[in-house]
């Protein structure tokens, strides 16, 4: 099924203790995009500045998956641009700069072939561009959304608004606890789950992730990874194994569901293994369904 | 089979943002015992001041299952006090003051009915004493440890020889990267796999546990609770619900460990709905049992 991600483009540079990548492609739809390419076939709907060249979206040109038929470069204005840096506990890094640029303009336009699209992805963007986004397109069977610390701060009411009309939010702790104001991460998973249609997934980074469906919880393992270069979109390739596996599968039910939380798990394991989509283009659908089978192996207990 | 449990026996005062409990019995060894209980005859073996009295230890003498005989009440000397203080989020607390009392004082001594001892912990307490109370015992079939940041910040070398005396070490995530200087948990628990004769199995509180066993790791999920009164015990409830189902089905290979470290989190993630020992007291097998059964139920996918 059809799978339309809108989001973040962006010219990263991170820093790691495990090394430095200066001016590499990366923002939220990228990440999200090339992870859900292993299970569907994916829409990009996004702008960058004209600093923005082919040669730099090479990943994105080569990859047969990803429809670029809405990305709009535009014209004299620069892509935004993020510098971040990880502590010695990766689990912890410091923004040293964030240059907004195009994002500060005027939003995408989602083009007329991607109306009819099945399965979206709102990822973190203004909350009133999200609402504009999802309304621009026909009648969706399954929308998920991001957020960000900066928009439950400044734009609660529209934030609100906007996941009263989706079926599912995938976030992080933090910004549940945020958002409710609730500390016990379990509690405030049940709150948001009075707000949004159908689903609420928690995400706890290396620690994994929280289903809430109705009034019931379901945990999903964080893969117990070693070998960890650079975090940066781990949670986008989280949410974009997810919600590729939901399109592949055409379906929506819990069990589903919780599988597809386990094959978000999978990729966004091995994305952290280099910086950018550096793994991620070296990956096949069989490396994926490899660390979900090495996941399924390492989880719960016979009983 | 028999199980032995040394380490703290405390009077605990504890504040959470559910209520105040003031003068309870607590310390390591006590939770570990009324855990473990559910599932094997106990030995306890302990010191406490004669200000402990019968009546104070009352939930301890009402429990069939828990063998007192050593347990030394000291003429003369008062019974080792904490008083702590959760933060809103309850994985943050403050220690309001600590009163060592007769834990500075002699240890205590293993009393020679429990030398036949086949299944042994050693809560946290000076690495030298863990050692001298091992030393005491025969020949026990499994062997687990605990320890905390004050021993690996001060007794180093004794704790390596501890460790390497040992099945088992049971420790927390921050302790176990403490004690290793690496960052990443999963790197980590794989070094100390180095100096444990077995097992090394890192308690992440709410997020679950980690089992590494050779060259493999595994992952138990911490139970998503909502009713979260005091956490105050929660490890030690953990290691002595693991400990206790491993002797009572009298093995310690993997898959056993794994469903004993299940356990461990359906004791543990009952105990903290209330304050000390209340809720524990108020449990059958069949309460953990049906834990048991729901965290089988929300963990993993069906592949």
């Amino acid at each position: 099924m059809s799978l339309l991600v809108t989001g973040s483009i962006g010219i990263d540079t991170v820093e790691s203790p495990a090394g430095k990548a200066v001016d590499t492609l990366g923002g939220s739809s990228i990440y999200f995009a090339y992870a859900s390419s292993f299970f569907t076939p994916v829409r990009l709907v996004g702008v960058v500045g004209d600093d923005c060249t082919p040669e730099f979206l090479k990943p994105l040109h080569d990859n047969a998956n990803i429809d670029l038929g809405g990305l709009e470069v535009r014209a004299g204005s620069k892509t935004f641009r993020w510098h971040g840096k990880y502590h010695e506990d990766v689990n912890e890094r410091d923004t040293v700069s964030v240059d907004l640029n195009v994002h500060g303009e005027e939003g995408p336009t989602i083009p007329h072939a991607f109306y009819d699209s099945e399965y979206v992805f709102l990822a973190n963007t203004h909350p009133d561009l999200q609402i504009e986004l999802l309304g621009q397109l026909g009648c969706p069977t399954f929308v998920a959304c991001d957020t960000m610390d900066l928009w439950i701060d400044t734009e609660r009411d529209s934030l609100m608004k906007l996941l009263a009309k989706v079926d599912a939010v995938i976030l992080n702790d933090a910004e549940a606890r945020q958002l409710t104001g609730e500390m016990n991460v379990v509690k405030a998973g049940f709150e948001l789950g009075k707000v949004v249609k159908q689903y609420v997934i928690i995400k706890k980074g290396e620690h994994g992730a929280l289903l809430f469906a109705g009034d019931e919880v379901f945990v999903s393992i964080g893969y117990p990874a070693r070998n960890v270069v650079d975090p940066t979109g781990a949670g986008d390739s989280f949410a974009g194994g997810l919600m590729g596996y939901l399109a592949e599968m055409d379906a929506t039910d819990v069990k589903t569901v919780r599988k597809a939380m386990a094959y978000g798990a999978a990729v966004a394991s091995l994305e952290l293994e280099d910086f950018s989509l550096d793994r991620l283009t070296e990956l096949s659908r069989a490396d994926i369904d490899a660390r979900l089978a090495e996941i399924a192996s390492i989880t719960g207990f016979e009983d």
